[in-house]
């Protein structure tokens, strides 16, 4: 099959045939029909997160099961299928508390046989976050993905499998988002699309979207925006407390950069919760006024929006068919897996909102 | 009446007449009994806070009720009560959604009357968060303090007021300590010994205390941890790592400093909370690396425990009563109002849990 492999940080990944195995007792084989293209996946290849090369990039796909092994129960052959990365054991710690998504089971994730799911001339090739979505086909561990209804078209269902996920999941339950709370949302790409219209399915009374390109304006009120900030030509903090009279009652950061982090903690109110879910480059710390705890505020994480997804999965797709989840103006290119270095070059110059690849059905 | 005023930052406090008013409409005059020597007394004797000056200091205390303000319900002459600087309007968003030590109304804070609380030839004195409890009596808000029952011995409810509440609250409230939890306290004073025992009444399974003084670790155990660190021998990160295979559930910061603060967000397991009880110093900031809280890592202040005073400090009363709370060993001298500047002097050697003011009844 082709994939697109990353071979050192920096370089432009390459197309180039590779072999794929044959599901063990708990794992699925699926034909990929979308992968979106997450600006997590570009830090991987800038090397400002590191992983082990070469290795097939992607994480954020949905297709339909090929082939499944002997004790899969979850998914059969011809279902439609959402991948999530956060393959989940099922009985460890994390799993039976209700945070699946900290699951750090290494059993689910380096697959179950000898054998590597994925080689060229049989030298072995990485798996990237259990799931190697830019290609055509993956094997994953049935704990990495999750059935939906027939009727959802599988390149919006793709971007439910990571950022719509990481932006809903982390206002639905990271931050617990409650009817008539105050929004910030810092960054208007996919995850922070998602985040505002999260918080508009969420009942938010107030929802300001911040963002350094004045163009994302009518965008970020299409997903569901009260306001919007223009942090180039504004300071966001200060107008947030202006705006808010005195900060809001969530505030999330979808950028994963220093001063953004910051930010959003500076623009809480009183027992406010600032949600990190953009990834700051792994050299950095995030420097907060330790005064500021005094008044309740807190600073958390969220991984993957924290997410159930084979609960919240299937309802994102409910909520699209709905018309209230707006993946149709997310998807801003549909592109051939050779484009994919294009895609990466467009997503740095901020105007994409994303690009997804489509394969042969 | 005497009290105690600090007229100029990094002076010893001054024994000195004081004039004290007379209950406006919701307020309460109390004879006080016994008054704690707090750390934060000190942060603000130092300047590290700044408070505007002169001021009469102390907000740690536990008294009887002299006269009250014809609106007053909630206490009547003779009560035994304990104060809290938590003075609540009850009516606000924070205080009509269960977070009432969260209320900034300055309504309950400044006086109901034109009339200055304290005076000294007519020149008004500043009370100190609500309270000024290094003064032979009291003129507070009614919503500043609970009746407790009379069997309750004073100088011992006294520490209720301030450090107990501080300690076990941010344990049961802010962090949420559930039984079996994992637990690390850095700081074995006031604060830090009634957080370890918070953690113990709540039944956590792990509690690390944590101190750079190597005698501490009998008290500390005393008070209920299962474990001690000597900070100023080991790494206390480092250690807590290792003792709980991958880090605690739960930390408490209950020093005061940039670096602590630093350690208890470090020493946290995945999807750990770690809570700054103490008071950093104002111009401080803490860093903390990015990429933690990708586990789900949680930073956050808790404000006087997160109490809900009037509910909890008589629950507090009653754990002491039934002995699970350890109140007489964490008075370690009983003095003087005169002696009040030699208690700051104990408390910068860190040996002393706790010195408390006695007055004449």
């Amino acid at each position: 099959m082709k994939a697109a492999v990353l071979r050192e940080v920096g370089k432009p990944l390459q197309i180039e045939d590779v072999a794929i195995g044959k599901p063990a007792a708990h794992e699925v084989l699926i034909r990929t029909a979308a992968a979106g293209v997450c600006h997590s996946d570009l830090h991987f290849v800038e090397g400002s997160y590191p992983y082990p090369l070469p290795a097939v990039l992607g994480h954020e796909s949905a297709g339909v099961v090929e082939a499944v092994g002997s004790e899969v129960r979850t998914v059969k052959p011809g279902d439609h299928v959402i991948t999530c990365l956060s393959a989940f054991c099922g009985h460890c710690k994390h799993c039976v508390t209700g945070h699946m998504n900290r699951c750090e089971s290494g059993e689910v994730r380096r697959g179950e046989s000898e054998e590597p799911r994925l080689t060229q001339a049989a030298a072995p090739l990485n798996q990237f976050l259990n799931l190697s979505s830019f290609a055509e086909q993956m094997l994953i561990h049935e704990h990495a993905c999750v059935a939906i209804r027939p009727d959802m078209p599988l390149d919006r269902a793709a971007l439910i499998g990571c950022s719509v996920m990481t932006g809903v999941g982390a206002v639905f339950h990271t931050s617990n988002v409650r009817p008539g709370d105050t929004v910030a949302v810092i960054g208007c790409g996919g995850v922070g699309l998602a985040a505002i219209n999260g918080a508009q399915i969420a009942g938010a009374s107030r929802i300001i979207a911040i963002d350094m390109a004045k163009g994302k304006e009518n965008l970020a009120k299409h997903f569901g925006a009260t306001d919007f900030v223009c942090a180039s030509e504004t300071d966001p903090v200060a107008a947030v407390i202006e705006m808010t009279k005195g900060g809001v009652e969530h505030s999330f950061e979808a950028v994963g950069l220093k001063a953004t982090s910051e930010q959003a903690f500076l623009m809480l109110a009183r027992g406010g919760t600032a949600n990190i879910i953009g990834m700051v480059p792994v050299t950095q710390k995030i420097e907060l006024p330790a005064y500021m705890f005094l008044g309740e505020k807190r600073i958390q994480g969220s991984l993957m929006g924290s997410n159930h997804f084979p609960v919240d999965m299937p309802r994102l797709v409910d909520f699209y068919l709905a018309g209230k989840l707006r993946l149709d103006d997310m998807i801003s290119r549909r592109i051939r897996l050779e484009q994919v270095n294009e895609a990466f070059a467009e997503m740095k110059t901020g105007g994409v909102a994303r690009s997804v690849i489509m394969f042969d059905a």
